[in-house]
């Protein structure tokens, strides 16, 4: 565990952890004249005879917003906006690191739902991508698929699509091994915050025909009339489509997944034990799952996975962020769906080929050549899945993604070693 | 002159010119959780404890905001956000190079004031100052006012007062080869957009009492119904108050100083005749000046300064907008005045030393370690200017700020060679 003192003092020495920098050298008077005035002229013109051109002159086609207005950042809450910064500037790092994305945080001085699509909107022309994170829900929702349909850039809300994309790897590969088709299972997932909600969306697009969220009220159905909001209203009208009504120990008897997005100690061994055979159980609360991992085994979980780094089969969006947003920016894409994520899933699934076991259905988190591979790998499914849904702007050559991912990856690994001795 | 082929595929090769890269490497588990996760939310929780902290641990009290709405881009005028972005990358390289600022470009989707001021004040949180650029006239005065008025952070309009700064050095060097006091001299000023009006706007603070603006409509006076707008009725009450009707060539008639900031070919040699012995003109329009440097000379002008690099006398905004920004950052500046400006206007006069001159009123923009020297110099005077007026949240050592500026664009310069060997 690291401690207060050097957290401070770290984040102090650097005045923070991002920087803006050159791709080229302004020394000599031909370079600055052709960056800058007069011949920068040129680009500009070309770009205003066909606007698509930005993404060829510009960093628009590297770049990413990373949008908060500080009301739900980690676990931290509403803490505003300049204390959301060091997150949002953390999680630019992990972009540039393992995606070569070049990711710049907004955060903004509003929390009103109206006035933050306003503020993205108009900012928009900058970027490539916009990432929504750490707003709280229901408004996050709200303003993501606001934003989805307004702006001619995809717009990638990792809390809600990213876990839901790894979660859904994980799930894969539990059901192969479990022997189980998604078709046919039974789900409850309990939590209704942007990562559970995006969970059971992803889930019900990949098949799952039974689904039922549930949150502090109990299962969610259509009709249901406390404790409701925009998006569970939404969600209701694609899961638990039998209107059960009940609290979360009813929900789960014979149940085959149990996913939790929720809070410490949601999970009991006696819930496990009520499931259908081979549960498959996903306690994803952070950092303290809803069960621990060896309490979910020993009540008769066949598979168990946490978002802990100290047991196996750690459900980790660092898989799935980088590489999507990088491969939507490769094909300079108007949109995203649920098709590129589940493709995303596949692939992240197929990566641990023979290796898969109970105790490993996801990719390890700690081998970096790994995390490398599959950044490429998935960006690289992205473009192609963004190609065939008519969302891709350029073609381009999956391979190449993958290659030129890569390889942008090690170059940055190289800046990286430099600015390490600065 | 650059070919435009060449600039073309310059700048497709790298895809713009600017990138974010860490400042810290997160290779090792140790960095990651100081950087990121769980460590972060000390920073977090130290900023909401007290805002102002978010200066220590952040990118905010390094970074400016770029912003434009691509109405008014160099000389090409309203050719859209988009279009804008690679002036607003060529800036933000030279913030980098000349001040060590780390400028972010924010190219707007909209064109309308409110939603312009609107929308800066909402992603202010990640920015210790506000640079607008390039927006049209008259809105760009409303807009850089009206923010002033309503944010904790330094807005900076360069076009407006970064070329008023450099304008005020040489007229300070120029009123001391012609025995002149600013007090006693009739200035005219020809041109009232951005550099116009902040020209006007500065001389008046730093004492000069007869001035009078000129724009197409003839001299602007307080009452005047024509063509008049938000920033022509303002300067109207502190400029011309004598109300003296006419164009141009009556205003002219018994001026010591003729500046433009209009049109090529706006000045005659007439005109130059009928003006007070040792005339001084500036002819700043760009990239040809109201009247070519020679004719000026052979008309009688006793100094002569154009915005061109191939004759004498250069007057360039280069010496100040990176300078001032940084300092402004340096002390992390709640607001930004005129008394800063000609502060710095102050140390551009006198940087010229012993080589003052008819030819030489302006420090040589060829010159790179002057450069350097003077950003230094420039910021180390902004910082304690802020700290005279109260503008400062922290106190700093003046000497201190000019080495911190040399150093950091010393080692920018390394990373730049990094850079351009990649």
């Amino acid at each position: 565990m690291v401690e207060k003192e050097n957290v401070l003092n770290d984040h102090k020495l650097h005045k923070g952890k991002i920087e803006i920098v050159g791709r080229v050298e302004i020394e000599t008077k031909d370079q600055l004249s052709t960056y800058y005035t007069p011949g920068v002229a040129y680009a500009c013109m070309d770009i205003k005879e066909n606007k698509d051109r930005v993404y060829d002159y510009t960093m628009k086609g590297r770049s990413v917003a990373i949008v908060t207005d500080g009301t739900r950042i980690l676990g931290l809450g509403k803490i505003g906006p300049e204390a959301g910064l060091p997150v949002m500037e953390g999680k630019a790092l992990l972009f540039k690191k393992y995606g070569g994305v070049d990711a710049f945080p907004i955060c903004l001085n509003t929390t009103d739902e109206d006035k933050i699509v306003d503020t993205i909107r108009n900012i928009s022309p900058t970027f490539g991508a916009i990432n929504v994170e750490d707003i709280e829900t229901p408004k996050c929702f709200k303003i993501a698929d606001r934003l989805r349909n307004e702006l001619d850039i995809p717009v990638f809300h990792d809390d809600r699509n990213g876990v839901a994309v790894v979660t859904l790897a994980g799930i894969y590969n539990a059901l192969k091994l479990a022997g189980k088709k998604i078709g046919d299972v039974k789900v409850v997932v309990n939590g209704a915050g942007a990562a559970g909600i995006g969970i059971a969306e992803l889930l019900s697009y990949a098949g799952a025909r039974s689904i039922c969220v549930v949150d502090t009220t109990g299962a969610i159905y259509e009709g249901r009339q406390e404790n409701m909001n925009y998006m569970k209203e939404k969600i209701a009208k694609i899961t638990n489509l039998e209107k059960r009504h009940g609290n979360l120990t009813e929900m789960v008897v014979g149940a085959d997944i149990l996913i939790g997005a929720s809070t410490r100690g949601a999970f009991s061994k006696e819930m496990i034990q009520s499931m259908n055979e081979k549960p498959i159980v996903f306690a994803l609360a952070n950092p303290e799952p809803e069960i621990p991992y060896n309490d979910a085994l020993e009540a008769g979980a066949f598979i168990v996975a946490t978002g802990r780094s100290d047991t196996p089969n750690q459900v980790n969006n660092l898989f799935a962020f980088p590489g999507i947003v990088r491969g939507l920016l490769e094909v300079r894409a108007k949109g995203f769906d649920e098709f590129m994520m589940a493709q995303a899933a596949k692939v992240l699934s197929k990566s641990v080929g023979k290796k898969l076991a109970k105790d490993y259905i996801m990719p390890d988190p700690t081998d970096k050549n790994l995390i490398v591979k599959l950044a490429a790998d998935v960006a690289a499914e992205i473009t192609s899945a963004a190609m065939q849904h008519g969302f891709a702007r350029v073609n381009v050559e999956k391979e190449k993604v993958a290659r030129e991912v890569k390889e942008s990856l090690k170059s940055y690994r190289k800046m990286e070693k430099f600015i390490g001795k600065r």
